[in-house]
């Protein structure tokens, strides 16, 4: 970075690469079954109804599915958006509280630029969606972290925050929380838990960004409704995605908020891309009118609950007994605690060689805590694969345990 | 914007809003004729070739289509890109010094993020992109303006300025240039001007952005290859679009760039939004191939070439003998200097009114200088409605100048 390095911005200065990027360039081309990433199993893309869906589209939307299109997302997919929405407890909405972005990442981005300035005092769990993270720490906030527990954010010790820093004057600005299937943790808030969030985010006049892109994939017993759905102030920022759901290829992801959120949320991408892509927009929206999503969730859930059990019988297997791991009701990971004396990022060169990647639980801690931890992928790959990546990472534990 | 307008960000409160789309709504749905959008005419998007490749992508590559792929780009459309560059003349780079992104629009919102602080010296055109010029000013900087003139921009009071910024020991930063058919002041720079910018950037150390947007849509004499042809120092960041020369629904752009550069955009587009859609890059990557673009690109011009053609003798007979316009050899604009007496922004309610729309000048102008100005968009509107709104707005003006 010699050459132009002078020129770049202090904001420039403060960006961290993605840990997970960083990683899965290192196994690409390599024979490494890859923990590491977080992508969903191919084969639940519905190719086929994509492919009819396009062929209709370019049909009858040719010159609109190709044009621009207006900032806040297509007419007819913030209205699709309404109803998928409702499908999740959010009700009460309209077409005016949605808001399409190029996936959820674009809309954490803009929402942590829109709301967050340096020295804000800022909550996270720990550990967190690691993207999220390093958006969040571009924009220089002073973090706080609330402990995760097997049933979600201790809110106990969150409160005792909130109290804290009160005392000395100071006032929260925003909690990022994944309230469902939590990632990298695994973990779900109760119904109790997430009306306390809210009662607590009233209280103490903070607004909340949840971030719900596993609320559809919750496979084991019911996905209680987003903190969203119980939301009256509009305090409540909810950003959804169709990556999980339908495909990431296409980048697409939405928000639902108050109005006067969703216009300051127009006005800043404005300036980042005019508008998300019209022509995917218009494939997104007639899979959810066809049914093609809601059609898929069921097929998606069932797989990813087989791969989860494939995983976690592997690790009961071949992971030290002092280990501890999440047992996740709904999404892609699962989330291991090995013994104080395992460091998962040095670790990890030593796993690499011998076959096996994984991303080291610090990148999801703000202050980069959690070093015995580490975040691992069932949803991607084969089963088999599964149970031999496991399977050679717990000797590489146990050899440095040894 | 009472209710959670305390909780905005400093940044945000620097945010404008682009008055072209705030236009664009107020004559949503009315029978205004548009001569102030910025919209390809429909008829050339090749919808029929486009309904074929995205079919063959979803055959033959869905499961990476439909998948996250990298954040540069995918490695074919990175490759095509290289192709496509060369035929602006652009050589010696490879896919490494390509970068793909959501539109142009997300590639100059990021290098202006990238290197852009406030109270940095940065040169624009005057008048120059206006939806450039509002994430400059959201960057906050210092900005100096190059009148336009027949031939591009005035490069003796260029470099005057420069110098004078030397003598008062201030460096300058970054220089934002659209070198060929300009827009909105539809001039070309030639090949003798691209290297005396060239050299004053080398010489007083700054970077260029160049903004190539119509560099294939010349439809009158040869398209001068782009500063960036010219460039050995890697110096120079050249931006282009998919927009006018394939569809802008999809939302597709690059950059090409000193590798060094590249990796810098890179990283701040991980947290924007992890990568741009790689569906409509399969279909853009499979569209260089087969030359479809090359061999739309043709049609385009000759188009728009009747089209400015047809604007400009409506010019030519309402307009004011004492107004001047651009006779521009490319893009979609005619931009007019009308007599000083008109303040063509306090003018526009009228003209409204009477049935026909446009963008007042002064939005072009870091400043809002310019209030005599305006620009007329040809592209879009049927040859019909070309001469009637010019009709119109002649009639408005001359009530005006009465």
């Amino acid at each position: 970075m010699a050459k132009w390095s002078k020129f770049l911005s202090k904001d420039t200065t403060l960006l961290k690469t993605s840990e997970i990027r960083d990683l899965l360039k290192l196994t690409e081309g390599k024979n490494v079954i890859s923990l590491a990433g977080g992508l969903p199993d191919p084969s639940t893309f519905p190719a086929e109804d994509i492919k009819n869906i396009t062929d209709y589209v370019l049909q009858n939307y040719a010159s609109r599915a190709l044009q621009y299109s207006a900032t806040a997302g297509i007419p007819e997919l913030r209205k699709e958006l309404v109803n998928l929405s409702s499908q999740r407890g959010i009700t009460g909405i309209n077409e005016n509280n949605i808001f399409v972005t190029v996936g959820s990442q674009e809309a954490l981005f803009m929402l942590f630029n829109i709301f967050v300035d340096p020295g804000d005092h800022v909550f996270v769990e720990m550990p967190s969606y690691l993207a999220a993270l390093n958006i969040l720490r571009a924009r220089n906030p002073q973090f706080h972290g609330i402990p995760l527990t097997e049933k979600g954010p201790d809110l106990d010790k969150f409160e005792e925050e909130l109290r804290r820093l009160k005392s000395e004057g100071k006032s929260p600005k925003l909690l990022y929380i994944i309230p469902t299937a939590q990632n990298p943790g695994g973990t779900t808030l109760d119904m109790e838990g997430r009306k306390r969030v809210l009662e607590l985010a009233s209280q103490y006049d903070f607004l909340i960004v949840e971030d719900d892109a596993y609320g559809f994939l919750v496979f084991e017993g019911e996905s209680p409704a987003p903190i969203k759905a119980l939301d009256k102030e509009g305090r409540v920022i909810y950003t959804g995605t169709f990556s999980k759901i339908l495909a990431p290829g296409f980048r697409l992801g939405w928000i639902v908020a108050d109005e006067e959120i969703i216009q300051n949320v127009e006005l800043y991408k404005q300036n980042v891309d005019l508008h998300t892509p019209s022509f995917t927009q218009f494939i997104a929206a007639e899979a959810i009118k066809r049914n093609v999503i809601q059609n898929n969730i069921p097929r998606v859930r069932q797989l990813y609950r087989e791969k989860r059990d494939v995983m976690l019988q592997a690790i009961e297997e071949y992971f030290p007994k002092d280990a501890r791991w999440s047992k996740p009701v709904g999404g892609m990971f699962v989330f291991a605690w090995l013994p104080e004396k395992i460091d998962a990022l040095n670790m990890l060169p030593k796993a690499l060689e011998r076959g096996v990647a994984y991303v080291p639980g610090s990148s999801f801690y703000y202050d980069y805590s959690g070093r015995n931890t580490m975040r691992l992928n069932f949803s991607f790959p084969p089963k088999e694969k599964l149970v031999e990546g496991i399977r050679i990472l717990g000797q590489v534990i146990k050899e440095e345990l040894a």
